[in-house]
This record gives C-alpha cells, structure tokens and sequence, in this order.
C-alpha cells in the first residue's frame, strides 16, 4: 500500500547489496511512496551483486562510489542532480563493515589499521557524504539525512567489537553536522538505532543468530524486520517530521528500554571464565 | 494534503482545548487522514471551552472526563468502543497540569497536596487510562498510545517547577506499560518531547514567551509548532512505525542535542544571585 | 581502615534497619571515617528493629520520624542541629517502599491509593526532607544530598513494577533540586543507582535472588555490594566531589553499560508468553 | 590536606605538559596520596616542556612517549613495572588534540587527514594504550583506567568541532575495554566529562573564554576547576569505588544536567544567521 509520502522527493540510497539489505527495501518503498532515487554502492558490489536487477525494476541509475572516497562521493551527488534536474531531498546511508571483525580479531587484540577501515568506512565516511553535499549545495531546504546504527553505540554487546565505537562516532557525526547543516539549511540529520537484521551479511556469520534471538526475547515487540526499518525511514523522509533532528531513533521493539525480560535461567559469571573467551562472535558487516 | 495514513483506524483524543491546543491539531489531521475519533476533556473545560465547535466541525463525539477518575476513564473507553463498533486504535494524552505553578510556590516551596495534584492529573493519569483500557481489553493489536511530554524530564529548566518531575514520571510510565502491554498485545506506547508550545495556556503566562525564545534560538531548526507536533503524532499513530515503543521521542528542531549555540552574551553567576530569586516564572499547564 | 575523608563532617542516615542495610553500613563508615551523624527511621522500625543496637555502637541518637511528615523531618533536622551545634554536611536518603508490590499487585492492576504511597514513601519525601532543610537553612555550604536509586528509572525490568516509576521521580527531584539548592547555596544533590542489593527486606522476597544473579552474570565486575555501597557514599559526601551535581552515578559493576554478556540461552517469547504472566516477582522494599 | 588514598599504590600519567594541566594536577595529588608514579608526554613536549620540573619535584621518571604509537607505549608499561618493582594500579589518559581545530577548519570543511590525527591522537590513543597495558598483563586485578572527556560527547557545542566526535569514540571505547577488561581482571575504566577548563592550550585560544563563561554561568556550582577535577581522579583511582565501570562520570557542577538557566538575553537565530558563520571557535587542545 502506497500513501505517496514521498511524492516528488528524490533521494539517493547508499548501501544496497540484495534483497536482504535494508537499503535495498528503503528504495523499493521510497519509490512506491513516489521518490525518484539513484543507488550507489562500491564498484565491486555494483559488478558482483545484484544491485542492477533492483536499478532495473526500480527503473533508476546505480552509480558506484566508495564511501570513503570525497572524489566517488562528489560523483554521486553531481550525477544525482543531473538526473534529477535539481537538489536532492533525501539520502540514506547504510554502510558499514569491520575488517576487525572479518579476521575474528578480538577487541582485545584489534589490528590498528583495520580500525581505521572500520571507522573510516562505517562512521567517517558519513562526514564525507555530508560534507561534500554541504560543498555542492546538494541538498534541500528541509532535506533529510539518515544513518542506521545499533544500540552497541550506547551499551556493550558481546562480540560487537569495534563496530561499537564505529556506531558511536557515527551518532556523534549526526548530531555535529546536523546542528550546522540544520542552522544554515534547515537540513535534518538522524540515525535510526535499528534490531539487529538478518541480512545477507550478518546472517551467514557466526553468532549474530544468537544476538538476533536475545533482542528479539527482549524486546516486548519482537525485533523489527528490514521491511520495518524501511517504513521508518520513509517517515523520516517525509515531510511529516521536518523539526526532528540530531536525534538516534531507537527502531528496536523496545529493546533498548529493557533492563531484565522474564529470564529463567542464565550461565553463571564462573561458567563464563571457564568458556574459552577467545572465541570471536561476529556479524553485522555490510547491512 | 492529506495520505490517507490512518484510513479505518479510530482513536481517543485527550485534551482538546481550543485552536491552539496540540490535541485540537492533532484531531483535525486524524480526521483528515482518514480516522474516526472522539474527543474527551474535563467536564468543566467541556462547558465552558470551545471543544463542542470542534467535535461539531469533525463531526465527532466529545466525552467529558476527568482523566484522574477510573470511573470516568472507563466511561470514555466503553463509549468510544461503542460509536467505534469495535476497539481503539490509538490514543493521545495532551494532560497536563500544576497547582503549584498556578498559584506561584517555587520549586523550593512546593505545596504537597498540590504537588499530588500535579503529579496526579500530568501523569499518573496516563497509567489509568492504559490501565483501565488494557482491562476492558480496548486497544487493538499494535495500537498506539502517545502522551506528550518535555525535555525538563531531562534537565532542569528555571521556572518548570515540579511539572519537570511529573514528566519524568510520566516518561516512566509510558515505559514501564510499554514493556507489558506491548509483551501481551504487541500495543505500544510511547511520549513525544516536544519543543515549548504558544498554546492558550502556555502563552498567557509570565516566562514562557523567554523559555520559548530561548529553545527557538538554541534549535538549530528553531521551535517545533503545534501542527507540526500534530503531524508527528499522526506518523506514530499509522502502520509504518509499528516497532517504536518504550521511546520518549524528541521533537524540537534538534533543541535537546544542543549544549551551546552560538552566544554572544549571558549573565554571570553573581548576576543570577543578585535576582530576586523568588521571582517565579511559570508556564506550560494544559497544552 | 580510614582514611579520615570525613573528619570533622556532620551527618543524618535515613533508613538504616539492620545490619544488611546499605543505610546501616554507611553510618558505620561515616562514624569510622570520623564524621558525628544521628540516625533516622520510622517510628515502628525504630521500637521494633535493631537500630537502638547500632546507635549504641556508633554512640548517636535515633530520631524518629515518618519521612513523609513534613512536621516529623522538621523535627529530625532541628534535634541534629542541637546535637552537632551547627549545619549538617551530609544526608542520605535510604527509603522505599512500595504497597503494590507488598500485596503483589502487578503493574497493570495497580491501586491507586498504594501508587500515592509509593511515590510519597520513596520519591516525595525526598523532596520534602530537601525543602525542610532548605527552609531551616540546615545544610552547610558545599554540602551532599545522596539518595539511592536502581537502574529500573532507566529501562524495564519485569517485577520492579511502580517503584520504577518512583526511582525515576526520585532521580527527577534530585536534578530539580539540585540546581536550586546548589545555585544559592552550593549544596550538592545526588543519586547512587545501585545493584541489587541482599538486604533484609530484600533478600526474603520472591523473585529478588533471580534479578539478582541476573545482575551479577551481566555485569563485568558483578553486583555491588552494600559495603562497596557504603564506600561510594562516602565518597561523594567527602570534599573529593565537591563540583559533582545533580548526577546519577551507577554503582553496579558495570551492568548498567551492558547491552549483552556472553548468554548462552533465553526462554523465547513464546516460552514466555504460556508462562502465567501474572505471577508477581516483587522485591527491594526498604533497603 | 593527605588522606593517604592511594597509599602502595602504582600509576602512569599521560599528558601532563605545565601547571595549568589537569594531568599536572593529578601526578601532585596521587602523589600527596601516597602514589608512586611514572609520567609520560610527547618527546617533543618532554624536550620543550616543564615536565621535567614535575618529575623532579615529585621525584619520579619521565618516559616519552607518542601516545599513537604501540611500541612507544609498551616502553612506557615496561619501564614503569620495572620502576614500580610490579604491577600499575591506576593509568591517566589526558591527551587530545586537533590539527583541524589549530589550523581553523570548520567542521563543514574538515581535512580529513587532520580528522584522521585527531581520532587517533585523542581517542584510539586509549585503546592503543589499554591493549597494550593488557597484552603485557600489566594492570593489577581491580586496577583502574581513567581518561578525560566533555560533554560535547552528548551535545554539540559551537566551535568545539570534530573534537566532539573524538570524545564519543573515546567514551565508547571506555565502555567496550571496560567490558572485557572488568570480566577477566576486574579492571575498571571510566571516562570523567570535565567543565571546559583554562589549560595553557585551551586559555590562549579564541572562543574558549565563552565556552568557560557559558558553562560557568549555568552550571549552578559554576565550573569545576583542574584542582578539583585532580582531586575526583584519585577517588576514581582508590579503593573506595572498585564497582564503579564502563561510566562517563560528569564533574561539571550541574552544568551537564542544565537545560536553561535564569538567562535573560540571547541572540535570535537571525542575529545568527547573520554572524559571519565560517568565524572559527576553537580551543581545548592538549588538557
């Protein structure tokens, strides 16, 4: 069902990999709600994945970019505008990925290079993409900006490593640019603090089955489904939220408002000594 | 313009005073999407306020109650169901109120009958009203139950006297019945933090016109308005938010993630001192 | 062993009842640290429990009173100050109590005449023994308000029930205050969120060992004990903290920062849901 | 005035450079406290500094050290358990700098090679150092970890630019070591948010004389200085909080739990506007 939110909006959708990609249903969704959008993914997802079958159905252009990259990045918004005959209304960025965790280094153990790829891709990378639409002038008057990010930001999940401290910085980038953005444009900036999401990245990975089903045993809701994620960020979109910002939006069934569900049994802090804490639960690269 | 976002949903609107009443839009834009509604305030403001020109033009019924009575409570949940032929949607809970503030006790000389009272009447009537709707099983799988609440639930504000603790009961509230009724019915609940409001009552009184130059000048957006605080309530009313709940959701122009804008000049410390301290600035009853 | 950190210093303990409470460990350490103190509990506890037996040993008067009588903490106030010939310099407010919870009540059949008790018994009081002391002008400059609190004022936790709803009053009346008392008169005002807790009242009650573990299994550093408490309590009444102010401090080995621990196995929400969802787990009345 | 706090005790402080250091401030009271310590600062700031005039006054080694680099930091812990003849029992993380914020680049127009020094210099310097420290099992079993953080982690504040979202991933990083360190050693970590503070580097600068005046005036105790900061780091080091993990502990007084203080003028968003908005603010380099 369509409600038109998004009648002549156009926006642009960092992060789209497959079907299971948030950011692939938020562009589906986006143009059932009448946006017009162009995708962007790296150039080695854009050649191996299937993001062409969605820019086909969806009948808009995919144009590579690594996120990391200011030149890519200026790219992206240059060839938008082209596109769209004007500024864009909308971006969506979700993007994310540890090299860290890929190695199953431990964070106790993180190699130091490998964490500047994680904070460069997953947190830096959305300074970048403000700033350069910031240069460009690209966005709208009232323009909405979204990152999804995870409740690792504020309390520790064991096995999230240093996508935790990634996700943290990222809030903080929402909340700086989003105060200047927002003075002198009236551009809006949040996050969206998502459930964790069995995407194609994070399903096929060790552990996040288990982080999956404990948020979803807390949450009173059950966790929230990418389907869900998209309708949310479709309302931030829209022009129905235009005062909201510099805000992390918790879209968790309640999770993160749960301090103890009816529990009937857990290990003993001795059974956890004695388990071999080298074991490396990892997950949630690339939504 | 209207979406059509709450086509077939009905809902229960407390606190409808006058035009400049946050209930009174956000009546006006549930009809206008598309929803059924009745409207309910206290039997005295039902007399003598303009309530009746609303339900008129809306064509909808208004229940008098007073929102501290589990009788009268009860009256309104059992009526709506009736006109509505079947359970409630949605909820919203506009109520707020302060003897103390109203009679000028500041925060240091509070009156304690009074500040039952407030906290009676501001939030404690938020737990009857999910509590007595949960026991006539009246709210619909994934309903929506919203109070309106403000950042003083956070931090201190000079002059929001012992309203600052009844929102921060309030908030407790909404997440303490959250949990439970979102468990058993998948019902959520959740309190938006709105920026201050040029309401009837608000406006009138002495301070408020300075608090609300202050947070207008702080928000990188500036102040958030009634209508737009109304369109906020529809898009937590509809389908695509389903899994928010147990949140108290900022709606400020990005007020509350401010610590300092820029400034040219304050008052010192000695200053303050100096004031007459027992000056009393007062504001915010019955948005 | 003592440090000396309260030498000189004046002090009144509320809530001390026996040997396991947190308030009767802390009057132990203020008196060994060097500080005078009276103590202060209800009349009934005070003919009843063992509080004689620790004044005898601490060579300090009981006063008693119902700290939700103005009159009575008026009094309380007024015979310390006879007794220390001079200002108090520290208060600790030790008191809760929930009726609901005593007659397992759950939360979405709350009495109201019991929820008034709750808050007036563990929030309101602290408001009034506050605005007593301000109106005697009984506290020195520079001195510390503590009251205790429980991380339930953040998040949910099944069974805590309306003394949630009361510790985040608490924490409320602490800020609210706080800024007041320490503008005029640089009197700090705090709360201690601590871990649960085996007190007396505690520890006989069902469903506390189970929050209990569940603490100590989630918490990195597991639970906080009453003495560990006490030694934090200490602390914040030394001039060490002086510029430390309206505050929630968490003293709980780390819990409240923990999104997930190393969990090998959960109920799921269906387990939970054909689990008899009104069984009452009450606890942590009168620590 | 000595209460022999942290009498045996053995601690490395970073990041003292003159008198006006809190670190400074910190090595003189842990000392007085009965500490035995080691310093360490840049090679740079060791050869140009005062540093060795503290280490002579207070007889202890000083280590150069580029906080950003492993290796250097594994000389720091090994020399100093060779000093210490043991284990180090408390460790002081006062380092931060941006080259954007020295070289004016506002934070719409960052370098990001700066941006990149300032991550590492001010926050993934304390990873780098906690992973070291563990790697060597250098810390002793309920050893604690502090480094120094401002509330701009949470808020922006006009000028403070990307130092902002350094303290954020400092603050994370604190809480995800803080797990895993409190889990197998019991180590505590913390961050202290401290009130802007007049240190060498941050009182020549532009706009930090605002920042101090703003926090100053609404903080109702009124900034905490670099003495009274010192004096709460050596109770975060003592015994008497050893269950205190994984928080960010505000020393500001009340500043960071203000929402608006008795203000009576403010510029209007449109006097804002008009200010010449690329005027660069900056300050708070180098505590």
């Amino acid at each position: 069902m369509s409600y038109n939110l998004l009648k002549g909006k156009k926006g642009i959708i960092f992060g789209a990999l497959n079907e299971q990609s948030i950011a692939w249903k938020v562009a589906e969704k986006a143009v059932e709600e009448g946006a017009t959008i162009t995708l962007s993914n790296t150039p080695i997802a854009v050649r191996m994945g299937e993001v062409s079958a969605l820019s086909e159905k969806l009948n808009c252009e995919v144009i590579p970019a690594d996120a990391t990259s200011v030149e890519d990045l200026e790219t992206v918004f240059k060839r938008s505008m082209e596109i769209f005959g004007g500024k864009v209304d909308f971006v969506l960025h979700s993007i994310g990925m540890s090299p860290n965790v890929r190695k199953r280094r431990t964070y106790d153990d993180l190699d130091y290079d490998m964490l500047d790829k994680t904070l460069d891709i997953s947190a830096v990378s959305f300074h970048k993409m403000i700033q350069v639409a910031k240069k460009l002038d690209a966005i709208s008057e009232y323009g909405s900006i979204l990152a999804l990010s995870y409740v690792a930001a504020q309390r520790t999940f064991f096995g999230y490593n240093d996508m935790a401290d990634a996700k943290a910085l990222l809030e903080s980038i929402a909340r700086s640019f989003g105060y200047i953005y927002g003075r002198e444009h009236n551009v809006r900036i949040n996050t969206i603090s998502q459930s964790p999401t069995m995407t194609t990245a994070g399903s096929g990975v060790k552990g996040m089955d288990k982080l999956f089903d404990f948020a979803d045993r807390m949450a009173p809701l059950g966790n929230a489904s990418a389907d869900e994620c998209a309708d949310y960020c479709i309302v931030m979109f829209s022009d129905l939220t235009r005062k909201v910002t510099m805000q992390n939006l918790f879209h968790d069934g309640g999770f993160s408002s749960v301090g103890m569900s009816f529990v009937q049994w857990l290990p003993t802090k001795k059974d956890l000594m004695s388990t071999k804490m080298k074991m490396v639960i990892s997950f949630t690269v690339n939504r």
